[in-house]
């Protein structure tokens, strides 16, 4: 490929992101030929010909001079649809939308080998951070035994604030939306789905197999209490909403979003504000660690430009761990340590522990109890947590004599 | 390639870590298939077939079977020969001798190109964490700015235990190699060439030019004094081993190696003993940090495991910024602010300050100085500098209205 055109889908802040990244990049060898938006008159912020914007997205898909499309718009269905279009016509695609991809996944790596066109979605995953790409490319074997990480940026940022900055909850989740990190319905960071979605495509490229979203335990921080944060500042930890996929033996691998005890000595407590952190640890190079910006339309957008660029050498994931022969399963049936605070809930109705290690009650500060309960049951009772002014924080144990 | 045949030059701890990972790896699709060693008859501690030892090169460079040189052997100018000789006969190679790298990488490159054929060494440079191949591949764009980092186990390790467990010098260096960080002769490792060579190879992969070592300034962390250490501690930083290419301008860089003042805000201070460090920063993702081991056995072993993997798919560099229009050139035009500690040497005669900005003189204590100096004026007294009782560290300051 001797020049990149792209057709791009979505102008907001990553669009942007990007039409200003690939300005930038004198050595790019990349040119935005057509975007596509739902309201091609309306008054921008960033200096584009208005030539550039079209309203149809067939002007794109049905341009032959465009060798690329690059698709960052925010509604899932829609981004199905181009992605899914442009493919089974042979146009590479790179996408940002990890929700669209966490759900559509098997069927678009299908139609990537049975047209032989190439998806990228580095910029899906971590923001800047190139998780993808080096589990793909370097991490490509099977000594890997672990991905850990913080990875979306507003929950952390607001967690960050509580923990270090003494601000409210509701304060913080006000500045981190002000600051445009959460989205202006912010369950969807708050409530883990950011997190869990990343951690689907992540767990493609790390052991080689999909696990639907449904199919994962997953636990936001919407119900964090100030008797929680207490709670964590005495044992001197602080709580990030973890996202992991771990290797417990070598025929299983567990799943799971949730809040996090996490101790001074791990690498991802140091962690703050609207930056990721991914540990990756594996048999022989024990925990490597990659640190960067989330979140935000630059860092993004720079994410996005190294996909474009892999494409000007034709690069595409060969998604070979989907083929190991020896390849571990996806199982709940491991147990967890963990900490549950409540208030009215009748919590032992509702979950049944393995161990109660501890249990504190009491009618001014809350409740709370330390329990050991298997992941499956977390899995099955999800629905009847949901609504309960209930937070539950994972306690790191060793999980059948690994430690996590 | 369906399957990879190796033949392995070198078998001391990183062949041997190489031969444990191929075998724990069930999903490599490769084999080693001959061992070159000086003493094919010698007892060995991991238990190899007595039939793959060779003391003859060209039974591997002669065997068609074989379709990778994997070369981890000591000597420079042996390496030199086997993966010139290998690339030469069109056999692809992985290589993990940085001096030899740093010295040969412009003549190699040519080959690589003229014979259509690849080189591959990924852990040259940080040991398991992957710089080059995320250079190469992933800011394959002109927006970086800066890499930075601890690229040297051994003295960081000495230089952790100095700092943090108040051990002496020369403990933490005996130290360092009876656990085998260190070379027997450590003057590679804490006279920072290490660290040189890796920033060399690294530098042609982040801004595309090869610039060679003994054109970079170049000082290691020998002469530290306690009054060095104290000195820092009371300031409220560690002192670090660092290397640096850095883009002063749009049309300059600069390199150097030298011990630095680092402060707890920076990403670096936290890498402690035997870890690398390296910190990314570009022009729209700001500071991206990749932290991991960066010596020993298996760390190392399965880096090159990652390079082995990758010659399934015929993975090679590209070396794309090297054809670059817009490149910025090699300076050593830039003032630093340093740290400068001498006993009786008339550093002043050495010399050439810009500006001295603070000067103590004690007979008990020693002397110090901080003064502005170019980079250039450094360069040009390091000969002198040698051997003389003094210590230097660099305090970052901003070059050019960069933030270093």
């Amino acid at each position: 490929m001797s020049k990149i055109k792209i057709g791009l889908f979505g102008f907001g802040v990553v669009g942007q992101g990007i039409f200003e990244v690939v300005r930038k990049s004198k050595n790019a060898n990349a040119e935005i030929v057509k975007i596509c938006v739902r309201n091609p008159s309306k008054p921008r912020k960033v200096a584009a010909d208005p030539a550039l914007f079209t309203a149809s997205a067939d002007e794109i898909l049905d341009n032959p001079a465009i060798n690329l499309v690059v698709e960052v718009i925010d509604d899932a269905q829609a981004s199905y649809r181009i992605v899914k279009s442009a493919l089974l016509r042979g146009i590479p695609v790179v996408s940002g939308n990890k929700t669209m991809l966490a759900h559509h996944l098997p069927e678009l790596i299908e139609i990537q080998k049975a047209h032989d066109v190439a998806l990228l979605y580095d910029a899906s995953s971590c923001g800047s951070i190139p998780v993808i790409r080096n589990l793909e490319e370097y991490y490509d074997n099977d000594l890997l035994l672990e991905v850990k990480g913080i990875l979306n940026g507003s929950s952390n940022y607001i967690l960050s604030r509580v923990f270090d900055h003494d601000d409210t909850y509701a304060n913080a989740l006000k500045q981190a939306q002000e600051l445009g990190f959460a989205e202006s319905d912010p369950s969807f960071d708050i409530g883990g789905y950011d997190s869990l979605f990343k951690l689907v495509i992540i767990t493609v490229h790390a052991l080689g197999t999909y696990v639907a979203p449904e199919r994962i335990f997953t636990y936001g921080i919407s119900t964090i209490h100030d008797a929680d944060i207490r709670y964590a500042r005495e044992k001197g930890v602080k709580i990030k909403l973890v996202a992991q996929v771990v290797k417990v033996s070598d025929e299983h691998f567990t799943l799971f979003v949730m809040p996090e005890f996490v101790s001074p000595a791990k690498y991802i407590y140091s962690v703050d504000d609207e930056y990721n952190g991914v540990v990756i640890r594996g048999e022989c190079y024990d925990r490597q660690f990659m640190f960067g910006k989330g979140a935000g339309s630059l860092p993004t957008a720079s994410s996005i430009l190294s996909d474009i660029m892999a494409r000007l050498h034709n690069y595409r994931y060969e998604y070979k761990k989907l083929s190991y022969l020896h390849k571990p399963e996806y199982t709940t049936d491991i147990t967890l340590k963990v900490y549950v605070r409540y208030t009215d809930t009748d919590i032992h109705g509702i979950l049944r522990f393995s161990k109660i290690l501890e249990q504190y009650t009491s009618r001014e500060n809350g409740n709370y109890l330390i329990g050991e309960i298997p992941l499956s049951e977390l899995l099955a009772k999800r629905e009847q947590l949901a609504g309960e002014d209930v937070f539950l924080a994972n306690i790191p144990i060793f999980f059948l004599n690994r430690d996590n």
